[in-house]
């Protein structure tokens, strides 16, 4: 992002027309509805990123700023209790009103008082903490574009009917390489942002871990590959589990990940796309902390840490730009490198989602953003297919708890 | 209902109209989410009364039927275990697709092809069982036109914005007029329904019961006398309330009727028409079974039983035909008579939903409309303010449990 | 019981004798868990019966008065909030202290008081009340005794090593006679209790009520009978189950009554004599409502109301005093005369819980023993093997909700 | 421990002496019942400790082995699947049978068995082993010595008479001195069991971390300082607590620790010298993650990691043997050395429990002992009050959920 308010503008522009842009193929039912309290309705979403811009930009810096409407800033207040009062997370789907019409009205709105402020505000003293508050907004909205995808995705495959959101249908893939194993040394290296460009405050401050000898696999865990500890009896066996995964287990009576569906055919997955036979190359996604560990634990491996994981991806060039509804296997690889880092499915890491050394939650309200969900949550890494452009990087913290299955997660192993 | 096929199928196209008249406020969005499992989508409704036609009459009488859609007999089955598989109740508000235009057309391919059925078939030797089967599916849609109206109300409800369904601003009540008692003497008396007409088979055999001497109260309570309850600390109060109503109001931590919402200006009423002054001449409604006993002990009164409320209402000459989206207050009388039995709250009687001696259930999935849910709920007698036109009847049982209140349901005492 | 001092104390050391000796086959151990909220410990049992004699007998008539401890007023209350605090009912396991032995002690303390305010005040003016709250608590008494035991089976059932509380072994029975139907033409009668001797304020007042012409089966449902419903896939047919009745099948996975054991040898009962083969002559006990309905509709019957049993079992000239463990088999019976309506297990009737016309409780806590419990339970009729002598009476209405299975609760069918 | 067997049989001898010495203030009423699903009654860890070795000793090695009872083998397993089937963990407390005595005899005859066979075995090839499984059994033992302690204080709360466990009286305690901060540069460390001893296999293996520059607290937080937190309104301030931790706070309207208890005279402390009043200069104990968490953020500090605390440990010297059942005031300390490490409270770190690199579990039941257990808890250092004698080491890893309360769990504070 250049320094300049020219392609701050612009970048506001086009994150905030890729929101809309991933809505229009649904109707106004699909974005009301709420699939689970986890999970959020796509209005609400469209909503809350335009909210912050209200909250975070707009009545900090507007000359006589009038909310939108009132009650707005309570219907779509996520978690900042500094904020005030919020609606209840799992009442999110009651909104019907106001409809999806006057949540793009609120966008336009919002979006026409941004862009009469910032060419003036970038000309101010505040320019910096400005700029900081929209890449920040932008970056916060980017995450809320994944989350369209994956709880649209959840809703869809509640209804019997397993609707499709993308029209395209699925090629079969080609066999993918066999995995091997990437070989580091014991080293003490360093992890988190180094600075001169965003991240979020939870990949700060930059630290030195020391990491002992591990290998990390050539690539993702397909489906075939899953399909083999299905067919093995994985989820009857409680030695491959951790005790709480195991009672989760039990509890929910899972026999495979959260989308297949078998069938007198064989074995199919609910996607994007609608129903699909399951395709044996691409990798294993919506696979939840307790699945990853079982199928690492059968395999003889087991997860990386962030560390590894960091430094295994330190090497990394450049990162892919894809984007797709679904995520596709390995391509061919030359020599011993590491693919799908990015742009496949998060990698479920071993880390516990915890603060690094020295880490300071900003003051206010926008300190609520990372800091207070550091509890019972695991660390993922790299990026899903689903993860828009230029939001994803190599010091990327992501974090679930270990029962969540909604998103494209899967698994990327390693040895010590 | 005269007994030719144009008077059938003139009510059958009245009946169905109004069904989709009363969808026509509202959006897509409001038609398409749940509130609560008790509670079904508006779109729901508009879907489940044309399954109803659908699989009782289409299915049976029509050559080479074959279904609008296969997965609607599963999607919009509500509780017919004769029938097959169902969707689970509180799961019909996933139903993002079929879209609300979808709904619309399949109701209109289904009236379509009942019109033309049915001319036909009246003049055959099967018009008996088909004409009752229509009346039964135009009974059963009218009792949906009510619930559209109680579960959108509730849908409304859970909305901070406190969205209004009827545009008209309610109007405060002349005042009403005191309470009287009408007395009744011990007697042998029969209840039940006669015959002639149509009722539900839950309204039959006409039966003797022994009523012993009763007074009945002349109108229903007020939202006036029911705050002068709570005012008076009655949902404080355990021993004004049965063991489990009490444990349900300490679990549940009520202080008064459901929809009413204090502010710092006094009491206010959520309504169809949006949130409005509480108006103390109006009857009190929402009000559950547990609510109406504790109000009627606290009254040195108690609530009526069935056979009590019959035989007062036995000399009612004809049923009034209000249809309104709240209840109104009891207009002025002249003489001792009793009011407000139709057309403005349905009334709890003391009286647990049970059969009535040598009621027998009609065979197959038709078997289940009733009879199955006699347990475990108490009959409620006359009508509300929006049940649909011609629907009420003296000997109509309608029918919930100690504990629901999102229904038009109110309290009208008598004493031994 | 005669009017007089020296037959009440005769009286109330013979039940309060009773309690201690049931008691006396269990160890501390035994005595103090809770096996489930709706079931009690046997110590409490034990306290709970002292404190009604303590609190509605000592407390109002010994002068002086102090009690024997003062957190047991709290810790032994068990449902009348007119007294004061109560002890929470899923919490009366966790009384640890005070020990059995204190309790006993207790027990030993309110007797003497009791033995020597009762003479001194039966020549009083206060003779009439007295007499009655001494009645009233020997009878609660009674009925604990009851409870007692169905408590402790429940307990017991809970543990893999089936331990017995009777030493006795069961001896198998023989054939019971053919179901045969006794006949009743419709009627204007009376039930309820007609004064002269104890009755529970819910068998007054004694009231007219007309009752259809029936049929009442000449004998409870047996094991045998039962096991016919089971092995025709009872527990599989939705169609032969209340809707709420169905749920509760399925949520809780039911196949069989609660204390029946399938093995590989076959199907056993758990009883008060230990795990015993299933006697398919003894009558089927531990049944719920909804299981009673299921099977009266599955053998194309119905069950009872309670004016039917009552008129049926007006015609008993004596109660036959039964007690033991388990209940038996029917014995041979000359004509065709009912059995087994005392002495064997509880008969469910249709009728829900309610008020008799006219019914009017007691003032002060007192009025809290029944009133309040009249919705959303079922009566039963007759008695069970483990009522105690005395305590049965023709107007006797037992009651409790629709899925309680832990007492000795049967099936007596009737027909219209 | 010394490496004969007659060091190995006099320790075997005095850990399970003092098992039985625990219970003996108790009754079989206190030795019975269970008080919450995560408590586990004093009978059956006196039962369970005698499975371990009937299970994992006599079961290998005795010649002709029998089991003391068939179903102990399923009813005093924990959770080792490797074994088989297990009474599940909610249910413990209805196991009035068997009765106390009888697993005192269970105890003994097992106690007999392992006496005779370990002198015999200790000369054999299989020594070694043997050793490593009795000293594994021995420091099982003591953990539920520990546990027997915090389980019987969590039942005694429950009850309203505040029972006793000891007889003595708490005396106050003299003024504790200033917090102060023992600084620590940033260094590479190792931390881990070094091997030699006994040690379990969590502590393995020793490794290398880099540990940032930090500061820890002199002594734990006392009373008086966490009254100052809640006093200062720090259970109604989300901005202090973890989501989740607000979350926990409000679900079950918390406003102090778990045992505190106000009445109008001030703060009491519910302890095993039964209700007391809180003396402010004793450690805050019986503290949650969340509420140890909160009260860091409010003090302006944060919870040590186990690295961290470990290497502030590291130079002490000889760990104290305190044991009592409540923890004592620091005593004055002379220079800046770190106090209450040991026997007092253990103290919450803020690492997430999770496998040192390269952890390798054991194969078979035993490999159970630990490694499933690694998700979502969080790492306790040092020692409490009621750790038995030698049973803490410097490596030892204890670990509970972030809202376990019932421990004797306290706060040592941390800086960066």
């Amino acid at each position: 992002m250049r320094n300049d308010a020219d392609s701050l503008i612009a970048e506001y522009d086009a994150v905030r027309r890729y929101t809309v842009a991933l809505s229009e193929p649904l109707s106004d039912e699909d974005c009301c509805v709420q699939s689970m309290p986890d999970a959020s309705p796509v209005k609400w979403h469209l909503a809350h990123t335009t909210w912050f811009f209200e909250t975070f930009i707009l009545e900090r810096f507007e000359p006589g700023f009038r909310p939108f409407h009132p009650m707005f800033r309570v219907l779509f207040n996520s978690y900042y209790n500094g904020i005030g009062e919020k609606h209840p997370r799992p009442q999110r789907g009651m909104l019907t009103r106001p409809s999806l019409d006057e949540v793009r009205a609120y966008r336009r709105n919002v979006d026409e008082r941004v862009g009469r402020l910032l060419p003036r505000l970038m000309r101010s003293e505040m320019s910096g903490m400005l700029r900081e508050l929209v890449e920040l907004g932008l970056q916060h909205e980017q995450q809320h574009q994944e989350l369209i995808l994956t709880d649209l995705k959840h809703l869809l495959s509640l209804n019997p009917l397993a609707p499709s959101y993308a029209q395209r249908l699925l090629e079969p893939s080609g066999r993918v390489s066999p995995l091997t194993w990437q070989h580091f040394d014991a080293a003490l290296i360093e992890i988190g942002h180094a600075g001169g460009a965003f991240c979020f405050d939870n990949e700060t401050p930059r630290h030195r871990e020391f990491v002992e000898r591990f290998s990390l696999a050539s690539r993702l865990v397909t489906n075939g590959e899953f399909l083999a500890f299905v067919e093995d009896g994985g989820y009857d066996k409680p030695a491959l589990w951790l005790s709480e995964g195991w009672d989760w287990v039990r509890a929910n009576q899972l026999a495979h990940p959260m989308y297949w569906r078998p069938d007198a055919s064989g074995w199919n997955e609910f996607t994007l796309h609608g129903l699909q036979p399951l395709d044996p190359e691409r990798p294993a996604t919506h696979i939840s902390y307790f699945e990853a560990d079982a199928y690492a634990r059968w395999a003889g491996a087991r997860l990386p840490t962030e560390a590894e994981w960091e430094r295994a991806a330190a090497g990394i060039a450049m990162i892919p730009e894809t984007n797709a509804p679904h995520p596709s296997a390995a391509s061919a690889m030359s020599g011993s490198g590491l693919t799908q880092l990015f742009g496949a499915v998060w990698q479920w890491t071993s880390s516990s989602y915890a603060p690094y050394p020295g880490y300071i939650t900003a003051a206010g309200a926008i300190g609520e953003y990372n800091g207070k969900f550091m509890v019972n949550q695991y660390v993922l890494r790299g990026s899903s297919c689903v993860t828009p452009p230029k939001h994803a990087r190599i010091t990327y913290r992501n974090f679930f708890p270990a029962s969540a299955r909604w998103q494209f997660t899967g698994i990327r192993l390693a040895k010590s």
